[in-house]
Parts: structure tokens; C-alpha cells; sequence
């Protein structure tokens, strides 16, 4: 057994939840220091005044600046709410449909029989019926879909409670100004982190009180969180990519192209839903995403080590291992935290990337020390995993290995996503440089570095699979991807202080304040544009490990041992799942295409019938460009979604578990390619434009200034970006991770009821 | 035994061969006959004189021009050869080394002994020695490569010689114009048809001088010959689509997008080098790619015969089944050419496509009669196949379904390439509709449609797979391949007949004829423009199928039963594998880029030095333009192809043969996606600007003329397009053939010596 005990394993895992929530309610409370409430604090209406009317360092704004802040923040705040209140009475609809779903589907698996039944995996023993599973894995998918959707919105609100500080902390210097939007960020990865692993815990402990010795059960049903916290991640993604996209290319086709106003000019009518789509898109669908991967990973991690030695000798700590490493991550990202917010300052523009990769760097050192702490004391020395209808026996420096493993992996796809997205080394600059020959030859490279920035974390996660696979089979898997995610906090500061600083920018270009300001949040959100990249570099390099681990869970489920490529139906469903990834992400860009078509007829309509408009006498009616966002985004989001619901559902019904099994393989290989060059090659086109925007260099200025052919050549790579970066790259890791997992959950049904077609051929 | 005689089988297949060969001959003949030889036929020097002197019905050009087409002409045909050779005096090296390769590997399987050994499959006989098969391997590889490079040589002579005639036609008319054109792209199907049987039946004639009765050793041999079609292929279609795109791209960017100059304008410097490269790339490289997938589905597929009961109870007939399949292709392509060249006439413009798309649907209606003939005749009613260790038994008409239902695959994908890349429907007309928002809309659109053309290419795979596979296991993928390939003189025509018109076009711009004339052959051209994408659908789906049934022989030389995906070893083989379509696509975009910017500073430097040259005074310097197209391919060429063929044989060498089975389906689903989508949306880019640019309906209207702010988004579409449609996405094609072929043939090393890593581990 492990040296921790039962009873201080209990204690542990909520320990560190609550004080990862503590932490997050700290920061937050640093952040909300940023005003003066003074006379200022009924001005009029807002309450919760950001109007700082003290004395600035370099005073170079108004009190009137200072309101007009205010003002824009509100709207923001208040588009992003209703936006995101709306797609969930969608997703209530689809949560209540589908949680009916799992409910019959499993339950017919005996008949609807409440009789115990003897239990698969745990010879001799009898386990619960199935129908209990059926009703659990219900609850637990409920659950899944609240927190996820809670921490999409917690996101939101914290982003959007951030932005406007940032933008007035711009005004004492770029270091205050960082601090704030790094601050905000923590808030969001503490709370989420902190967040998913208590109701994890809490769910797993109140299911026991109906379980008891009955882990096999237990655990299967659990994974319907995993289930549910994906599903809401999917429409989040999906709806806020092409909410914010839509918005985002409308705004910039009209105005950078045609009108010649810089981006976020408050004349823009569509620049209030493009900096709403930056915290529905951005913010809630990233941290949906990731809470989604993690909530995955540790249903994997656990539904495998239920069906092995730990859970038929009832080793509750050695069980509770992807519990304790995800505890351990919180206290690790913690201490990382400090070291950025107190440990050092930053006083200059060129610091603030090299910190937020620092954040990286600490965090990935410091938790291999703890992977090894805990791999020590909540591991028996020697154990067996279940490895495809035989076991394995592993020792737990195996299991600490296969943590490790993924958690530097994400750390060398991270600095790959880095090295191909930055303006500072010689990928995009190449890119930037080939605008000089126009836009056709910018998108030409951006396709050409897309891919080619595939190779390094294809290899990666390659080794990892294979080191951990054979150190622990499909468990290894499992905790790798947990390893992976197990600094998730800090991973989701990094990525949420980009969309905040861009925002803040934006609300410092509306509130017309000076360049200077301006420029400091550029900056900022620079490097806000690289740390995104590699967040959606961890969040596929998690998703590829996470919908792995799973798929050898659904395949232990379905009771399958092998998964062979010279069978017809294994083969047409690698090949069918391998073009799924094509199939959704034409889905998902036309539906940007089509959004944004209709906001730039919306925008120039405006400029043309709006007297004063351009001079900036008139306000543009940004209510209806906000409109056209939602509409669009709530009735596109459906297709791609069913798609990917249905899927699973259709292959594993109609053509059995051996053609699904084909189809997760071939969409999670096919996919996580098409996901990482999106990604990329979006990146990299946006900050070959900001390279030349920015004239850092004597070549960045051969291709400049703004307004120059090469800039414009740049501006249109970065519009072609967008829905790849933002819509169908980061939707396409939730789709593998999301059939896996549905997969997993259906899998008893169709392991018994499956594969009609073939049965009647 | 099949009814068909030994004798009789062995007089039909050379005898369909050369029926093949002359009627090639008879259509060069009638092209030939396009010239009056009168009092010209010494001007300038050139014997062969295409100067028609004669009345003209519409009388619209003049002697002068006549002389400018033969010179023109000249120029290109010069500028081809001269590429060729240099080309393949590189491919001779590379044969050189690596037959060399292929004779040290395979001799050393059993150390070079030149003792007899017990065969593998046909248990209890005497085989030749491992060193025989290592030569004859070799010589294979040998013959293989010459016949591939016969090919496409032949291809571009032909091409090179009927687009002026193809012009000069175009004066009498376009229905003239369009059987000149199509005559010469029915010489080089038939000549490259009958070619490969005539030389593979030859091979295996005399190879049968040597084994006798050793049939695994006879047909395990002959698979060289795929290997060695297939390998110049590669170089032949990367090579010459980097030159032909560098070219195309850098002439468009400077004259149509910078200088305003219509396409193919004398005054561009890069003109010759472009219309060169239709023929070094569209031409001969296609010619290679399909010789290549030829070769190797009929290799393929005698390989698993010869293990199998035809091979052990030496059927000759039935084991020659598949190119007795290609001899009946061969008559039924023959008869489906009268139809267009005789029995129906083309009047009008909006004959042409219909015209050519019948030629699909009669040969394919034809063939299925015709494999139900040859099934019938040369297949004795029971038998049983090898099936991955075990046997499966099958009867005659399981083959028929198996052939047809290839055949009929390949006719569902070649329509749906139509639909997607026609101007004549809605997918088309919608990219073209997004021009009017700028570049930015129309490569988003584009992009989505090429994602969304993949959809049913890959359900038809998929049910081909499915069907074949399940009647006739490894066998019927194999023949399914050869049944798609079956019409390939007919595919192969109307594919050719593309870039012939397109050079047509170009060549009637330079020698400044009417723009009538450049009217006509724009409409040759457009359907041109969409049968090639049409042959590009073929080229794709022949190649999955053949790649599959390359794949399956793979696996059973290599001695393995199954490739099971829950093992670590063929799952990162499978993730690594899907990634290198990427790797690959990187490199050939990244090619043709950075020399299309090579180019594109040439244009702009002689138009910026050359005085008189827009003002029509002074001639460019072609030459250097053609240099840096033959520069930039013959250096750039060499990365992608060493990607393509040292893989292989690194991973069976360092992995073993459960890796590069993994590699090899991974690459093969991964990259039969991005080849169609890539080669898909640069066929749609193309025809949206040329549906502005024709202007014939109201919609098409609005969004022209040339030079409106549509058409230039529409441009540039277009230019990405090219490297796209033409460097990277038919090439891919070819990547996944050429390793599947690869591990076939060095499958026994793979086997033997194979998986030094894991070994050591």
C-alpha cells in the first residue's frame, strides 16, 4: 500500500482545492485595488467605479478619459453576459436532450434491470446495476457541464473585471500594467484548477456513499464529468470562435482595408462585439477547453487504474493519484505565480515575454520535483496496471516518468509554438518578409510554417506516448496528459493575460487615450499573442495525450484487445475519422466566412448612412453588430457540434466498437496536425503584421509603415488567421478529446447493442 | 483453371498492347497532319513547319503570325527538353545509388549466399536464393524507372508538339481546336497505357526464364518495377511542379498583379518559363505519377496472387489477371476515344466539358462489361487468397465487384472534383461571390471548400475499401486500384488535353493572335482546367486504394499479422506518419515560394532596366528566368524527396516493420486528405477568377471586369492556389504510393535485420 494514508490523502486533495481558491480570491482582491472610488464613484451609474482620478506618474490622462473607460467597460462586460447567457439556454436545451441520451442508452444495456450484476473486471465480485451507472454517469455529466460552463464564466467576468484596470494602469507604466492583467489571469487558472478538481473530489466522494466497494461502477460513471465538461468546451469554443471572428474580420475588413482607421477605433461599428468575442472566445472557451482536458484526464486516469490492481485492492490513495499530482500542480503554479507578481518587476517592454516564459520554465521545474514527491508517497512501490485483457506490472518511478514525461513534452511544444509564432526569430519574420511580394506570397509561407511547425511537437508527444505506453500502458498515457495539465493554472494566466491586454488596448484606443498608452499595451499584447499560441500548443499537445488515454479506456470498456489496421472496419474508420478534422473545420471557417461577410455589409452600411460617422460626430450602432455575432455564432455552432455528438454515437451504434475505435484513431492523428499548423500559421500571421506594425528593426522598416503594401499584404495574412487560430484550430482538440470520451461513456451500450450494420451484412 | 488458355492469355496482353501503341501512333499521325508545308516549310529553320498558309474559314490571322506560333513553339519545346535532360541526369544518379541500395539491402537478408532456400509462403518447395531476388529486384527498379521517364518524356514531346497545333486550329474553330487537342492527349494515354504493360509482361516473361516455377520469387521481384515507376514520378512531379509554379506564381505577381498585363503577354520575362513548366510538370509529371500507381497496383496485386492459390497451383492465367484487367482497359479506352473524336462533334463552347465528362461515364459504363468478361474468362470459379496468415476463399464474381466497384469509386470522386471545382455550380460561384470582400474572405472560403470536397472522395474509399476488402482481402483492394486505373488512357487524355490548351492559350497571346482565337482556347482551357482536377481526383483516390494494397502486401512479406493501434510502437508509427504530408506539403510551399520571390525580382528587374520593354520595343531575357525555374527545382526537389525515401528505410531499419506499418497508415489517411483538399481548393481559386474574368451570367458580371477590386482578390486566390494544386497536393499522392512500394520491396531486409532501437532497448 502507499506510504500516505487514506484518511490524509482526504484531507489533502480539498486542502489544496480551497487554497488554490483562496489564492485566486487574493489576486482578485489585488487586481480590484486598481481605483479610487473619491467623487468619482456615482458617476454616472457605476457603482464599482474604475475611475482612478489620483495623481499618475506621468499624468497623461483626463478625468473624462477615466470615465469613458468606464462606459466601454460596461459595455463590454455586458455584451459578453448576455452573449454568454444565451448560448446557455442552448446549451441547458442540449444538456437536458442529451443527459436524457445517456440515461436510456446505458440503461438499456440490461434491460433497464435494477438487479446487481457480477462485475467485469473485478472477477467474483457483484457490482451495481447498470441502470445506477446509467444514472450516475447522468448526474456526473450534469456536473461536468456546470463547472465547465461556471468556469467559462468566472473567466468572462474576471477578463472583463480586468481589462479597463489594465488599461489604467497602462498610464503609470508597463509594469503596473502587467502586473494587473497577469494578476487577473492567476485569478482564472486558480479558480478553474482549484474549481475542477473539488468537484471532482466532492462528486467522487458522494458517489461512493451509494457505491461503496464498488470502484468499477464508481469510476465508469465518473467519466460522464469528463463527457459533460467537454460538450460545453465544444459549443464554447465553437460559438465564441466564430462570435469573435466574425466580428474581429468584419472589423477589420472595413476598417483597416477599406477605411484606413486603425484597429479598435470606437468609429468601427463592430469593434464593441470584437472585443466582447475576445472574452466569450478568448476567455470562456479556453478555459472551458482546458478545465475539459483536465476533467478528462483524470476520468481516463482513473476509470484505467479502477479496472487495475489499485482499484480490486481498494487502495484509495494509490487510486486517488491523478487527484493528489493535479493538488500538487495547484501549490506548485502558486509558488510559480509569486515569483512573476512579487519576485520580480518588470520595468521594461522587452521583459514581459521573457517572464511569462519564465512562468513556464518554473512551473516545469518545480513539478518535476513534485510528480517525484508525490510518485513517492501516494504510490505502493509495486502494482499492476491492466493492459488490454492482460496486466502489467510497474513500479512507481514508472508512474513518475510518465508524469514527467508529459509535462516537459508540453513544455517543449510550448517553446516550438514560441519559436514559430514570435516576431523575434526567423519564421514569421521570413513570413513577414515575403509580403513585400504581396499577399499571396505571405499566406504561401504562413501555410508553409503552419506545417512545418507540426514536426517537433508531433515528435514529441510521439515520445512521450511511447515512453509512458511502455512504462504503463494506457494509464501511462493517462498521466502523462495529467502531467501535461498538471500546471494548468499556471498555463491559463500566461494564456488569459493575452486577451485582457488585448482588450485593454482596445479600450485604450476607444477612450481615445495617448499613443504612448497605446504602445504600452501593444506591447502587452505582443506577447499576450505568443503566450496564446502556446497555450493552444499545450491545449492540443493535451488533447492528442488526453483522447489517447481515453481511447484506450473506451477500448477496455468495449472489451476489444485489439485494434487492428488489416481489418475493414478499423480501416474505413481511420480513414473516415482522419477526414473528420477537414469536414468540421470547413464547417466552422465557412460559418466565419459567412458571419463576417454580413458584418462588413453591416459596417459599411453604417459608414455610408451614418452622417459624421468618419469624423467621428455620430456613434456608430454597435448594438446591431453584436447581434449579428450572436445570431451567427448560436446558429453555426449547431452543425459543427452535432457533428462531432453524433459521430461516436452513429459509428459506434450503426458499424460497432472496432469501426469507432478506427475513427477515434484516425481523427485524433489526423487532427492534432490539422489543429497545430492552424493554430500556427494563424499566430505567426498576426505577428508578422505587428512585426511590421512595430519597426523594431532596419528590416521590420524596409517593410513598413503601417499603411504600406507589405502591411497591407500582412494585414489580410492576419484576417485569413483568424478563424484558423481562433475558431477551427483550438475547436479541433475538443473534437478528438470529446468523441473519445463520449465514446467511453456510451461504451457499454454499444459493446452489447452495437455495430447493426455489420450484424444484418 | 480459368477457361482462358495459358497460350491464348499469352498472346492477348501484348497483342491489346500494341493495339494500343498503334493507335496512339494513328491519332499522332492525324495531329500531325495540322500543316501545310508550301513554301514556309524551310522559313526560319524550322523543317517541321506548322505554318498553315492555307484559307482559313474565318480568316483571322496572317502569315507572320503563323511563323511567330513556330518559333514560339520551338521555344518551349527546346526549354522542356533541355529541362528534361538536365532533370534526368540527376534521376540517373539517384537510380544509380539507390538500385545500388536496393541490391546491398536485399542481398544481405541472407548474407549474400547464393544458396537455394525453402520458400516462404509455398511451404515444402525450393526457392531461389534471397541474392537472386536482390537482382532481379534491382533490374526491376531499373526497368521501372526507364519506362517512367519514357513516359513522361514521351508526354511533353507530345504536348509540346500539338499546342501550336492546338492554336492554330483554334482559327478554323473551336470544335477543330478542341480534337487537336484531344487527339494528343489521347496519344500520350494510349502510348503510356500500353507502355507499361507491354514493358512489365515483357519483364515478367523473362524474369519467368530464370525462376521457373519460383513464382514468390518471380512476382516479389517484380515489384521493383513499382518502386522505380513511382520514385521518378516523385522527383518528376516535385520537380517540375516547383518549376512550373515558381514560373507561374512570379509571372503573375509582377505581370498581372504589379505591371497590369494580361496573362501570358510576350512582354513578361517569365512567360516561356511558365509555359514550359505546363509541360514539365502538368505533362510529364502526371505521366510519371499515374505510369507510377499503374505499375504498382498491378505489382501489388500479382504480389499477393502469387502467394496465394494462383500462385502455388501456377494458374498463369488467373495470376495474370490484373494486366489482362489493364488489356481490356486498353480496347475499352480505345473504343470511348472514337466517341469524341468521330462520332460526336463539338459546335459550340459549352460542348467541351459535357463532351469530356462523357468520355468518363462511357468508358466507365464500357469497362464494367468488360471486367465482367475478363472475370469471368480468366478466373476460374473458386479459389482462395492469402489473407494476413490465414486464407480466404473467394469466388469470380466477388472479383468483378472488387474491379468494378474501383472503377465506379473513381467515377463518384471525379464528379464530385468536377462539382468542387467547376465555375459551373454553386461552390464555385460562392468562393468567387466572397472576392467582393477582398483576398482575405476569398482564401477563407476557398479554404473551407477544399476541407468540405473531401468528404465524399473519402466515403467512396472508404465503402471501395470496405467491399473489396471484405470479399477478397488484400487481393481486392489491390484489383479495386487497378479498376480505377483500368480507364487510365482515357484519364490520362483528357487530363493531358488540359495543359495543351492551356499552352495553346499562352502561345496565341504571344504571337499576339486575335483575340477571338484567345477566346477559344480560354474555353478549351477552362474545361481543361477542370478535367485536370478531375485527373488530380483520380491520381488521389488510385493512389489510396493502391497505397492500401501496397500497405497489405507490406505487411504480409513482412511476416506480420496484425497492426495493432493499442500498441505503442504502430501508434506513434501512426502519428509520426500522418504528420509527414505536412512535413512534406512544408517543404514544396516553401519551395516554390522563396523561388516564385527569385522570380518575381528577375521580372521586376528587367521590366525596371530593359528600356522598351512594356512599350513592346525590346525583347525580355527568357533564359534567365528559365534558369532560375530550372535552379530552383532541380535544388529544391532533393529535401522532399530524401523526406519520401529515406523513411522508410529509416524506420524499418531503426523501428521495424510494426512502425512503418503504422507510418505507413497514418500517412496514408493523414495525407489522401490534405492532397485532395489542397489540390481542390487551387482548382477552385483558378476557375473563380476565371468566372469573373468570363463575366457570363449577371452574378459573374458584377463582380468583373478584369482588374475590379474582385478580380484581384480573385488573383490573388489563385496564385496561393498554384503551389497548392500543383507542387504539394499531387505530389502527396505519390509520397504515400512511393513508401508503401518502398516497404514492400525492402520488406525482407525489414523483416531480418529491422528494429535495431527496440532491439537495443
Amino acid at each position: 500500500m502507499a506510504l500516505l494514508s487514506e484518511g490524509l490523502t482526504q484531507v489533502l486533495i480539498p486542502a489544496a482545492a480551497l487554497i488554490g481558491l483562496v489564492f485566486a480570491l487574493v489576486q482578485w482582491f489585488l487586481v480590484s485595488k486598481v481605483r479610487v472610488s473619491g467623487e468619482a464613484s456615482d458617476y454616472n451609474g457605476y457603482k464599482d467605479s474604475l475611475i482612478d482620478a489620483g495623481e499618475f506618474e506621468e499624468g497623461v490622462d483626463n478625468f473624462e478619459v477615466s470615465v469613458k473607460v468606464a462606459e466601454i467597460q460596461n459595455a463590454i462586460s455586458v455584451g459578453a453576459t448576455s452573449f454568454l447567457f444565451t448560448e446557455y439556454r442552448y446549451l441547458g436545451i442540449f444538456t437536458g436532450v442529451f443527459g436524457f441520451i445517456i440515461f436510456i442508452f446505458l440503461g438499456s444495456v440490461k434491460g433497464f434491470s435494477t438487479k446487481s450484476e457480477p462485475c467485469t473486471y473485478n472477477t467474483g465480485n457483484i457490482c451495481k446495476p447498470a441502470l445506477a451507472n446509467a444514472f450516475f454517469s447522468t448526474i456526473a455529466f450534469l456536473l461536468g457541464a456546470l463547472t465547465s460552463v461556471l468556469s467559462g464564466f468566472l473567466g468572462m467576468k474576471i477578463a472583463t473585471y480586468a481589462n479597463a484596470r489594465t488599461t489604467l494602469q497602462a498610464r503609470k507604466g508597463v509594469g503596473k500594467a502587467f502586473i494587473t492583467a497577469f494578476r487577473s489571469g492567476a485569478v482564472m487558472g486558480f479558480l478553474l484548477a482549484a474549481n475542477g478538481l473539488l468537484v471532482l473530489w466532492v462528486s467522487i466522494n458522494l458517489f461512493k456513499l451509494y457505491y461503496g466497494d464498488d470502484w468499477e461502477g464508481l469510476y465508469e460513471s465518473i467519466t460522464g464529468y469528463g463527457l459533460g465538461g467537454s460538450s460545453m468546451a465544444l459549443f464554447g469554443r465553437v460559438g465564441g470562435g466564430i462570435y469573435t471572428k466574425a466580428a474581429d474580420v468584419g472589423a477589420d475588413l472595413v476598417g483597416k482595408v477599406e477605411r484606413n482607421i486603425p484597429e479598435d477605433d470606437p468609429r468601427n461599428p463592430a469593434v464593441i462585439a470584437d472585443n466582447v468575442g475576445d472574452n466569450v472566445g478568448d476567455i470562456a472557451g479556453m478555459g472551458s477547453d482546458l478545465f475539459g482536458s483536465y476533467a478528462e484526464s483524470s476520468c481516463a486516469a482513473l476509470f484505467v487504474a479502477s479496472i487495475s490492481s489499485f482499484g480490486t485492492t481498494h487502495d484509495y490513495t494509490a487510486m486517488s493519484y491523478p487527484l493528489i499530482i493535479s493538488s500538487m500542480g495547484i501549490v506548485v503554479c502558486l509558488i510559480t505565480t509569486i515569483f512573476a507578481t512579487d519576485l520580480f518587476e518588470i520595468k521594461n517592454v522587452s521583459e514581459i515575454e521573457p517572464s511569462l516564459k519564465k512562468q513556464l520554465v518554473i512551473s516545469t521545474v518545480l513539478m518535476t520535483a513534485g510528480i517525484a514527491m508525490v510518485s513517492f508517497f501516494a504510490l505502493p512501490s509495486e502494482f499492476t496496471l491492466y493492459n488490454f485483457g492482460t496486466t502489467k506490472a510497474v513500479k512507481n518511478w514508472h508512474l513518475f516518468f510518465c508524469v514527467s514525461i508529459g509535462l516537459w513534452a508540453g513544455l517543449v511544444i510550448g517553446y516550438t509554438t514560441e519559436y514559430y509564432t514570435s516576431n523575434a526569430y526567423s519564421p514569421v519574420q521570413d513570413v513577414a518578409d515575403s509580403c513585400r511580394t504581396g499577399a499571396a506570397t505571405n499566406v504561401i509561407f504562413g501555410l508553409a510554417l503552419g506545417y512545418k511547425s507540426v514536426i517537433i511537437p508531433i515528435f514529441s508527444i510521439a515520445i512521450a506516448i511511447y515512453v509512458s505506453f511502455s512504462l504503463a500502458a494506457m494509464y501511462g498515457i493517462a498521466v502523462a496528459a495529467l502531467g501535461m495539465l498538471s500546471t494548468i493554472a499556471t498555463g491559463l494566466a500566461i494564456d488569459a493575460y493575452g486577451p485582457i491586454s488585448d482588450n485593454a488596448g482596445g479600450i485604450a484606443e476607444m477612450a481615445g487615450m495617448s499613443h504612448e498608452i497605446r504602445e504600452r499595451t501593444d506591447a502587452l499584447d505582443a506577447a499576450g499573442n505568443t503566450t496564446a499560441a502556446i497555450g493552444k500548443g499545450f491545449a492540443i499537445g493535451s488533447a492528442a495525450l488526453v483522447s489517447l488515454a481515453l481511447f484506450g479506456a473506451f477500448v477496455s470498456r468495449a472489451g476489444i484487445n485489439t485494434v487492428d489496421v488489416l481489418t475493414p472496419k478499423v480501416f474505413i474508420g481511420l480513414l473516415v475519422g482522419a477526414m473528420l478534422p477537414y469536414w468540421f473545420s470547413a464547417m466552422t471557417m465557412k460559418s466565419v466566412g459567412s458571419a463576417a461577410l454580413k458584418m462588413v455589409e453591416e459596417v459599411r452600411r453604417q459608414f455610408n448612412t451614418i452622417p459624421g460617422l468618419m469624423e467621428g460626430r455620430a456613434k456608430p450602432d454597435y448594438a446591431t453588430c453584436v447581434k449579428i455575432s450572436t445570431d451567427a455564432s448560436l446558429r453555426e455552432m449547431i452543425p459543427p457540434g452535432a457533428l462531432v455528438m453524433l459521430t461516436p454515437l452513429i459509428a459506434g451504434t450503426f458499424f460497432g466498437v472496432e469501426t469507432l475505435a478506427g475513427v477515434l484513431a484516425g481523427s485524433l492523428v489526423s487532427g492534432v496536425q490539422v489543429a497545430i499548423s492552424a493554430s500556427n500559421t494563424g499566430g505567426a500571421w498576426d505577428n508578422a503584421k505587428k512585426y511590421i506594425e512595430a519597426g523594431g528593426n532596419e528590416h521590420a522598416k524596409s517593410l513598413g509603415p503601417k499603411g504600406s503594401d507589405a502591411h497591407k499584404a500582412a494585414v489580410i495574412g492576419d484576417t485569413i488567421g483568424d478563424p484558423l487560430k481562433d475558431t477551427s484550430g483550438p475547436s479541433l482538440n475538443i473534437l478528438i478529446k470529446l468523441m473519445a470520451v463520449e465514446s467511453l461513456v456510451f461504451a457499454p451500450f454499444f459493446a452489447t447493442h452495437g455495430g447493426l450494420i455489420f450484424k444484418w451484412l
